[in-house]
């Protein structure tokens, strides 16, 4: 009975509210800590290190708390949402000398976040539109890395001999495949021969439509998505407005 | 009587037009005014006070005649184009010295444009699509500020030694994130260790497209209340066709 | 009878397609000849002011042709592809000293293209599906606008100071303004002050989306465009086969 | 009879897992080998030498014995997938000393991996949302061209006298409007002229949309195609079941 009324508090909106109130203040108390000494704070290194520890012990409550109350436990354990409390815990037990460096991946915590209530059914339309179009997102993915693969090996063939330090390898000229495939384009690598240039055109004004293709390929299939819940929702409204006239009438 | 009458004339087109004209008007002598001492108009400093006021005034009595014709005043007051109504004025009242420099929110005036009549039909359109697709919307602008903060880790992480001037800070790394997930790329700052690349290429490879999904989404949605709207206009016309010939066969 | 002969040899598929390869030629020997300097083709200066006074004595010729067939004379002359026509021809007239710069217009001569009769019909589709969208895109045009001139004065606001020679005037920054909404990015011009860094991230994150909103509204109308044309084609078809089947019976 | 065998063999999942790991393998080997110099593996020239033949031979067996299986040889020797399987054979065949430079177009081998029977489906889905929209795709094509044409030339008329290095030449200047209209902006070239940088905007507020309209359409086809064969497979699915009770009730 104690585990009933502990499990209506642990999944209440209140205990929810603080735990997503911690989630945020650890990634704040991250950043802080990690530019502390640009920041002038470097004099406060005990106290990061406290609440760092405070934050441990009080995700590690929660997640022995969510355990002991989940009536299968071995299921939330090896859920999507109980590997991320668990990885959000680890980093902060190598605070012993030689896995210092895994703390840094203390600011995966922020995945927790997706387990706000409010925001958690968009989430899962989310998740399941993508599941909908795992096949194209997949054939797609593969298309893009031949993309850049192919656009990566033909700049190498034009610009190496003129820029060796940027086009010289094909796994270098992959960078600048990337940055030019996604339209991000830093400028620090660009071709500079004239056959370079052309080849650019062309990969540049056939690829960057293919990258562009997975997200709208998204968004329609959440609109999609959410035609079919309004519909759903509407037929649900109709049977109830049904159901209440068929009771009128016989009473 | 006379209210009415008054009302008519505030809601018709030839007034619209000239309060349209006026913000028009005062947006580009905002930009005049603020690049006087480029353009050579420094000597005109006090002609551009004077229109200032002259603004003001305009406006001014504009929202007053529109509080005053309107029989639910509170509602008006506290809509969404009454405060902007009062936003685009209460920023020339601070020409006292002490308070100049809020004299440069007067650019806000430009939203008022958002009530021309000519496409307020649209701007309707468009803001309830926006409604419809919020919970979607939210869930993105979360996810996306999550990215643009693992991002900013991350990139920290791998180039923190090697340029600390960019990526020293993880605030620092929020602004290349930025300017990497929305591709605008524009070359102040890049990674240029082996792994910050690799990192990068990950990133923008996988965020780019979540960063692009809401205005697939709105496009979606926009088209989807557009066809709604055009076969909501058949149905009407049918119906009225329907009337007509009835009424013909009965006379 | 002589009219009606000429007529339909120039709405010829042959006709049409020398018109096509002219079109595309006078494109090229527009190139050649700008370019002549650095291609060492300087000396054939007279060749090509040759060959510019056939490309405007065969434009001409047919233009004086379509006028002369046409039964609407007036109609056509104003109509698009008649003023495109005309554009097409007057650059060239202009071979007079004093308006000389004038012909550099010549080159507008490739919107005659659009006239091919090969993908007239997908042309017509996307000026039909602009049409339906037009007021969404007039909206978006407008907010668009708006955007450039809100983002242009803030971050003018912020900047104006550090960089005066790239935010030191309203109109300079919006260079940037269309520059970043874009996300061309060129990276000649970027915030650097704090303040400037916060508001260009607020500004790309929200008008990123708004400026690419167009294309996908576009796309979605092209789509439902061909969807309709699919099912009408088969509602053609399968009354066509019933008419079939009634005259089988008859007979 | 024993082709029989041979055929079920060669179709089977086995014999193309293994085809799609020497694939890799050899996309792998070629970019090691192309890097050999930069990463300390250039006396492993030889092993490398050897390596590539085991792959000639191996692809070339699988090629032999394609062709040896298929019932229509003919059809299969110039199907999209035949030519593919040559041209990835082919360049390896040029070791001679006078065709070397040929040898570098053996990294087109990776196409073969679009055979990959895992995604196959997806990717004929792409080919045939591909095909359904081609009128579309040409138009919006030459549209693109025609765009880059022009941007070409006009930016060329603004910027010719003050950076003629970059914009000296419309072809020159070609390569700045591929750059800006496919928004990748490297910041190698722009313009600087007040003229230069209006006529910029209004070309990329304009244009910038029109490249990008490819990709959405090719969404939107990839989700029509989608829920088609969806509903497609709904109905199969109900005969299935009207079928299944049937037979129970005869029974």
């Amino acid at each position: 009975m104690n585990k009933e009324r502990l499990r209506s508090l642990v999944e209440g909106s209140a205990f929810t509210a603080v735990i997503q109130f911690l989630i945020l203040a650890s990634a704040v108390v991250f950043v802080l800590e990690s530019d502390r000494d640009v920041w002038g704070l470097a004099e406060y290194a005990t106290h990061f290190l406290i609440l760092d520890w405070l934050f441990f012990v009080l995700f590690s409550a929660e997640y022995v708390l969510r355990v002991y109350i989940e009536p299968r436990k071995r299921d939330f354990i090896f859920s999507f949402y109980g590997i991320i409390d668990l990885l959000a815990i680890l980093p902060s037990l190598f605070l012993l000398p030689g896995f210092r460096v895994l703390r840094v991946l203390r600011f995966l915590r922020i995945f927790r976040i997706f387990k706000a209530t409010r925001f958690i059914l968009a989430v899962d339309r989310l998740a399941s539109a993508l599941r909908g179009i795992q096949q194209e997102l997949l054939a797609l993915a593969i298309l893009s890395l031949m993309l850049v693969y192919l656009a990566a090996c033909g700049i190498h063939y034009f610009e190496r001999d003129v820029q060796p330090e940027a086009f010289g390898t094909i796994i270098d000229s992959m960078w600048w495949a990337v940055v030019t495939l996604t339209t991000v384009g830093y400028g620090d690598v660009y071709p500079e021969t004239g056959g370079g240039k052309v080849f650019t055109a062309l990969v540049t004004l056939i690829g960057v439509g293919l990258i562009a293709i997975p997200s709208g390929l998204l968004a329609s299939a959440l609109t999609e998505a959410r035609v079919e819940r309004e519909i759903a929702e509407e037929i649900v409204e109709e049977i109830k407005e049904e159901i209440t006239e068929e009771t009128k009438k016989e009473s």
